[in-house]
């Protein structure tokens, strides 16, 4: 049994992976941190997990990490950066949820972060977890940096193209929506049900820091720079991204065919029949990302649909998928729940 | 493997019977049933299951229905008792999820469904399929009434105070709450998102027809004829329900005491601790029933709160529960999935 | 035109308010305060005023409140008390939205308030103002103690069944079911889309602030104490109360004549025809409350059903109307929108 | 007083018709007609109206509509087309909120439409009744063709960008976004709560009746033809579009600047100040169009966020709006509610 354990537990991806973890067969949960809940039992927190899961929190300093096999951080941007070295000098796995290590350009990073970065040297090393496109490298690694949930759902929704090369990557479109769990579980005016509910917005359109990590994405595919406008809103929903992709096709290409050959080994991207329009319910509490592709009216815009649960896929789902890689076990492994719906 | 054949599987009691029973390790699903979409995928109609189950509605005539070892009836009420004879005789095991088999007083059912019943003598047979009651008389059944929704809400909630005689059985009052999924997939204006969505209202408060189900349930715990007044509401939700139950006390005793000891070994009931309040999303999309019992301000009247998922422990999870139980199977066998939350 | 000033209003009472009296044809809004938004623009934290309303938040001391012909507190309660006396003094008419005034008994409001009472002599003088039972007192006062949102729903649908003595007051059920902006516009994790929606739970079993206000108007109406069981429940909507009400019959009665007739001259109360089933969202935005009286099957039981905006009817619009009916105006003025449905 | 008929009350643009003109000083509703609802109450139908309308359905044949001064069309498409001249011949006023009237290319128009069309030279004839744009042709009009809601939410967004030649018209993206009511008041399976609750999708992306309409707004604008890619998705909210506008910037211009400008004067449409981001919620029940424009990051492309409520400013406010300047009114009378947030 592999032996897990969560730092910052009390947020949405740490419910997530109690619940995917408390289920898989290989996994057993040997602590969870908070400094702020310690002693309080989870599912005092999470009644959807009593009976199920029996730990209680604990600060760091007394949680057994270090006797872990794998750590995940589903702590707040900036604290696994300073945890993470002393883990993997204890011979831990690290899988971070959060953003500290996936972009490469450090400057970059503390431009969008708003802070120094602690271990550089990290995030040359730490693996980009996007397993349809990194396996091979998460096999090896020892640190993950688990890709955020807006860049999961665009990356894999432009993959086949960028891949292909045939359409105009220096000018890509990415209007996404997310539901209000990717916000997190903080007591926040802006995500109160009166507030967010029977409405729609976009938000952070002057930049948003899932932005840089996209195009970091789309340009080691393209192999080059390119050029991406990214806006995403706020759906009065929980759970669910749906990334609405678009672009100028270069080269006349059978776009059903490219995307089923690409996807056609993958457990987890499921290319819809031509035509399709993916809901996001048909993936809801999965790990799935179902996908469309269309070129309305024969056009030369190709648009994609891409739709994942922002918990799952996009967070704590992915970062078991990384988990079964990293310890060489079936990479579905605890995660083929059938998706919630209605 | 238990061969299970499902008649009538397009409504959303269908596509849940199907979510669970593709991830049941001891069921292969062999056939199922739909005129009106005769040679139509299940997975076209309902994308979640794309990947996961790839059978196509066939006609009841051409099903092999008769070599299922059981039959679930996911139909409206009225078509179960037509073709559950024929069932029977063929050795199949039936399970209805509809109401034909629920209530034994004929002229009462007539009265409630508008119609003539087709045969009586298996109202007579049928099991009432509620476990947690009626869990011996269910192992040897052949005949399964799978319980309603509100019923099972109400009555798991009732229980242990009818059971104890500690409550004024004259005078119940059952406020009930239920997403609009208890609807089912019907074309129907009322259930319209633009109707349904951002409102609640009370409906049949003149009468409705779990209320002589129900009122049947506690007079068979009560060993006699009770008084019940039952109010169900639309809430602005897809799954769940929530049973919010007033009796006056007739006696003192400790009501979470009786309701630990009357529940401590049921899997699927969970007792909250003193002071508790289930929401209806801590059972999202599993077979659990919650129940909190309150005596506000140590006076005479006992408030019980009760939660279930409407289409699983209100519907197809319970029926697979009965399924379980009539082949000898573990109770909670393919219905251990933790509660989507949130 | 009347001088109207808001103390704190940067709640959701406070933008109603703001709503309904920047529409109202003889009055204008002269200040609005709040020490933490002091000096930005009301329609910067509110757009829907944008274009309407053009005043900035004030801190109280620098706000003309003394120079106002009515001052409205919007504030969280056990502030109104503290400021109250001065306005008086100088002249003002005083509606509290708090439940500062609106309990006689001292010791009893500090039991559930958690504080002393500032000026038990103003709670003596003030009026409770439900003008539907109180209209002449409101007529001639300084204070008005405007009821709390559920205490409107439940006393205006128990009033004709306690005015004419036909129930036993001894043992009354009130199952109320809010929206969310019932909570109020604060950080509140439990108020979080992700916490509240698609989800429904009862909450403050063990006792909640708005019974003994509730009992107290339904002892009032009868003359005598009575018996009451509340449960509040949080409804995954923005808007909407609706209080489902049972009672034992004393006596036979035509319920549904008796609620016409106590209600026939009221333009904000409005008693559906016979078996109705009144909608929260067929009162969504306006001061109305919709009343259907029922008597399941007959038997010794009456159910109403009361729906009202909690914003409107629950809050701002009931202190709009007392303001109308102080000044002398039609007691209806700037509330005749017609309830935004869908 | 204007007369004012309707023809097809009973959908969700006939209910807010009727709110609007209920409520208008200057109008008279004399008609209101279904051939299904004959003899029906309209406030049976639609409880909201209780009180306030008085009115019944009529069948088209008993309506006195040749003796109203403007009737209203809020039809299925396909219907005004056929009683447009004889109403026009005895002097009424048309206005049709379908789409009978907005497409010049006839040929086009039945391509998407699937039918002949009955009256061309009607349509050309027909004003668009955008009065942002066509403020004086709608003055002499006698026949309004009231635009679709999204066409009225990306022309408005895109305004000022084609006016001022500063984008490459050639590829331009709108990535619209509606709630359910959109959709009608129909009882169709993908309208249920229960499908279009707790999601969100695209739908029609090979093609939406829309598309043409828009395109020929902005090619109107433009002088030429353009190229637009037009994706409609479907919220789970009841009223409100938004609009998320992309195009390629081909000159340097002071954004912000130049939509204040071009709406200077327009009463119903509200220019956000920089780097805004409208609601849905900060429109809902009221005629106005919010509307920020975004540069991110400096770079060439600009991005429109554009909200409306699609049953007012998108479809029954606009009607009205239009019938003000047909009878020389106020443009805003009757139309100055204040919108209902939260």
């Amino acid at each position: 049994m592999i032996k897990a354990g969560i730092v910052g537990g009390t947020g949405y991806t740490g419910v997530e992976l109690l619940r995917l973890l408390a289920q898989h067969p290989e996994v057993v949960i040997t602590a969870i941190t908070s400094r702020k809940e310690a002693g309080m039992k989870v599912a005092e927190m999470f009644p959807s997990l009593r009976g199920r899961v029996d730990l209680a929190f604990t600060t760091p300093d007394e949680a057994p990490l270090k006797s872990c096999d794998v750590v995940f951080f589903a702590t707040p941007n900036g604290v696994a950066m300073q945890q993470t070295r002393e883990l993997l000098d204890a011979g831990v796995k690290v899988i971070d949820l959060a953003a500290d290590f996936r972009i490469t350009d450090i400057a970059e990073w503390s431009k969008w972060y708003g802070m120094e970065h602690a271990c550089p040297d990290l995030v040359a090393e730490a693996v980009y977890g996007l397993p349809e496109i990194n396996r091979d490298k998460v096999k090896g690694a020892r640190l993950i940096a688990n890709p955020g949930c807006y860049p999961t759902a665009v990356q894999l929704g432009f993959l086949p193209l960028v891949e292909a090369g045939v359409i105009d990557t220096s000018w890509m479109v990415a209007d996404c929506k997310s539901g209000v769990s990717g916000a997190g579980r903080k007591a926040e005016i802006g995500a109160l049900y009166a507030e967010a509910g029977d409405s729609f917005k976009a938000y952070a359109v002057p930049g948003h820091r899932h932005q840089p990590e996209i195009r970091q994405g789309l340009a080691r595919m393209a192999g080059h720079d390119v050029g991406l406008t990214f806006v995403p809103h706020l759906l009065p929903l929980i759970r669910g991204i749906h990334a609405t992709l678009y672009a100028k096709l270069t080269k006349d290409v059978d776009l059903q065919a490219l995307f089923e050959q690409r996807y056609a080994g993958e457990y987890f991207v499921d290319v819809l029949p031509a035509n399709g329009h993916p809901e996001t319910r048909s993936v809801r509490a999965s790990n799935l990302c179902r996908i469309a592709v269309h070129r309305p009216q024969g056009g030369d815009t190709v648009v994609v649909l891409s739709v994942i649960d922002n918990l799952v896929k996009g967070a704590s789902g992915q970062a078991v998928q990384n988990m079964n890689i990293l310890f060489g076990l079936a990479e579905n492994m605890g995660l083929t729940q059938i998706p919630v719906s209605p």
